[in-house]
């Protein structure tokens, strides 16, 4: 699978180069595999549970409750400092973030989670009462936000702050909504506009960024405080019209091409779903909006499938909880894994691009 | 509450003194909290779920589902390389451990778990193939040992290796067996023998230490690829037998400790569950059986309590199975947090302790 690198930045708050020792012998940095093929390691190996109600590689896992079509959902997400908190970042956005990742791919599936885990690892230096509060408060709100409880974890001591967080929830089998079931001639849409993310991360790590005082403030936001679209997805589960859905974490392209991927289909964006204060942040700052709306990730919005016909329907349900439906394009029947964009009356081949764990 | 230090060594594979900047500031190393203090910070400051159907702070927990008395049972314990991987085990043991560590605290209620959930963090130095196949492998033939299929997971980057692993099964909330509910009179018993991790950890920490061969691997053997009891708790459940039960990861000493906290009663101990290993190897390398086999952790035996008159069928249920029951000592009235051995005609106080991370 080709993948290039994403804008995600590796945030790091020290550089660690170890040498783990592995049966007596020193194994160097090298064959440095990717996120991706990791997975499809796991993949390949694992005895996979016969009839699983969610294919393996899906947002989340699902194993059946009864013969009624229940099924428990599952996710687990881990937060590294390292990789996923930005330098700024307080404690006590961080360990929310860590729940708003998962909540977002139980969203992206219309589920509702109940109960919470957190695997809590702390340095040594945030083993005090200061920190231990920001992250505990943290954790809590964003878990009642949703409207679940923390119910259990464990606390460990490591390297770097890593929140590991599992959620459970219950739902019908049939209305999860699955990365595969997209038709061509379904329309793409998202929940949302893209590209305030990356650019906010651009605009803390570069200070020299031009930015007006209320852009700053949106971009900020966007970094600090992500939401994750529950209730979106809810109501899109509950009105039984979307053919196919994912969250957009790894960035919009590369959810773009899951989606290609497990559905069978191809895509056309005809119009690009970027944020009007990216606009403005690109244009003066020289930088292209278009590649922070498709490469940035740490974007929390729903990229789904609708049938045109149950087009109307969707976008009130979504509207009516207060969010946006936006249609920016529509599968196709070609299979191909390239993305074409019209919006200049040119068609351009979109790479399938995203951030990638160990590429990046 | 009182801790003193266990025996459990913080395996550091590299040792990274950091600093991680909060809001802007540096915070240093200092009023450096431990485990317990700061789950009791998480149990004060989490809103929890009302009548919650295991107590916050047992070993798993539970949220009901439907009206028919199930509960949905959920777990997650974090291994983290530094703290819990001796140098000299290789990564598939490591991540064989990971399940292991988790399915114990199954064990411990009685429930069987169905489906895994890993959070795998690796280092860039182990993103090699080699090293990945055999962490999945590790992992999915110890879910596949204990009945259960890994059905999803995260894949990210950390400093060290961590694994992050969630349980999920199903159980009569009524035959949850919890840590609390002991009652006085009851016997006190323990599913095996103690102190073999901890003398083998001093064996493999220390190249000087006389051991014969035999000894040796047994006590390899115990570091290298502990059991978890599941067959035992799970046919001490169906049993109905048991009044409290955990687990004695973090040492037999904690375990009774925890276990009179939460049942509100005392314990003496009238033999003390030492393996014959550990005596030999304590002989003749000068260390004290008593301790390894109190403080060591690191194990995973049942502790649990039982009715003298449902004795005799707690014990053939698990013999019937292929394990032990061993009884240690009884439960008393007097509520003391400490313990009373009478095994050289004295009584003596056992010290509250066990391994703990931030102060070991």
């Amino acid at each position: 699978m080709l993948v290039c690198c994403g804008l995600r930045i590796g945030y790091s708050l020290f550089v660690c180069s170890v040498l783990l020792a592995v049966e007596g012998s020193f194994m160097a940095v090298n064959d440095c595999l990717g996120e991706h093929e990791i997975i499809d390691i796991l993949r390949q190996r694992l005895v996979l549970m016969p009839s699983m109600s969610v294919p393996f590689g899906d947002d989340v896992s699902a194993v059946p409750i009864g013969d009624g079509g229940d099924v428990a959902v599952l996710k687990t997400d881990m937060l590294v400092a390292k990789t996923d908190v930005p330098f700024a970042m307080s404690l006590y956005c961080a360990a929310r973030k860590a729940i708003v990742m998962n909540v977002s791919d139980f969203a992206s599936k219309g589920v509702q989670p109940i109960a919470v885990l957190v695997g809590l690892g702390l340095p040594k230096n945030l083993a005090t009462k200061h920190a231990v509060v920001e992250i505990v408060d943290g954790l809590n709100f964003a878990a009642r936000e949703y409207g679940a409880y923390i119910v259990g974890g464990d606390v460990g001591e490591t390297g770097d702050l890593t929140i590991s967080v599992s959620l459970y929830g219950v739902a019908k089998q049939s209305a999860l909504m699955l990365r595969k079931g997209a038709k061509p001639g379904d329309i793409l849409a998202v929940t949302g506009l893209f590209g305030k993310s990356a650019a906010g991360l651009q605009m803390l790590f570069d200070k020299t960024c031009v930015v007006s005082s209320e852009n700053r403030a949106v971009l900020e936001q966007a970094v600090f405080n992500p939401c994750a679209r529950l209730v979106e997805g809810l109501v899109l589960s509950k009105s039984g019209c979307v053919s196919a859905s994912m969250d957009s974490s790894d960035g919009l392209a590369w959810s773009l091409y899951e989606l290609m991927r497990m559905s069978g289909v191809g895509f056309v964006v005809e119009t690009l779903p970027v944020a009007a204060e990216v606009v403005v942040f690109a244009e003066q700052n020289g930088l292209d909006a278009e590649q922070l709306t498709l490469y940035g990730g740490e974007e929390y919005e729903l990229v789904l499938t609708v049938n045109p016909q149950s087009w109307a329907v969707a976008k009130a349900a979504v509207e009516a909880v207060g969010g946006n439906l936006i249609a920016i394009g529509r599968a196709t029947i070609e299979k191909q894994l390239t993305l074409l964009i019209t919006a200049d009356g040119k068609q351009r081949c979109i790479e399938p691009c995203g951030y990638e764990h160990f590429k990046g």
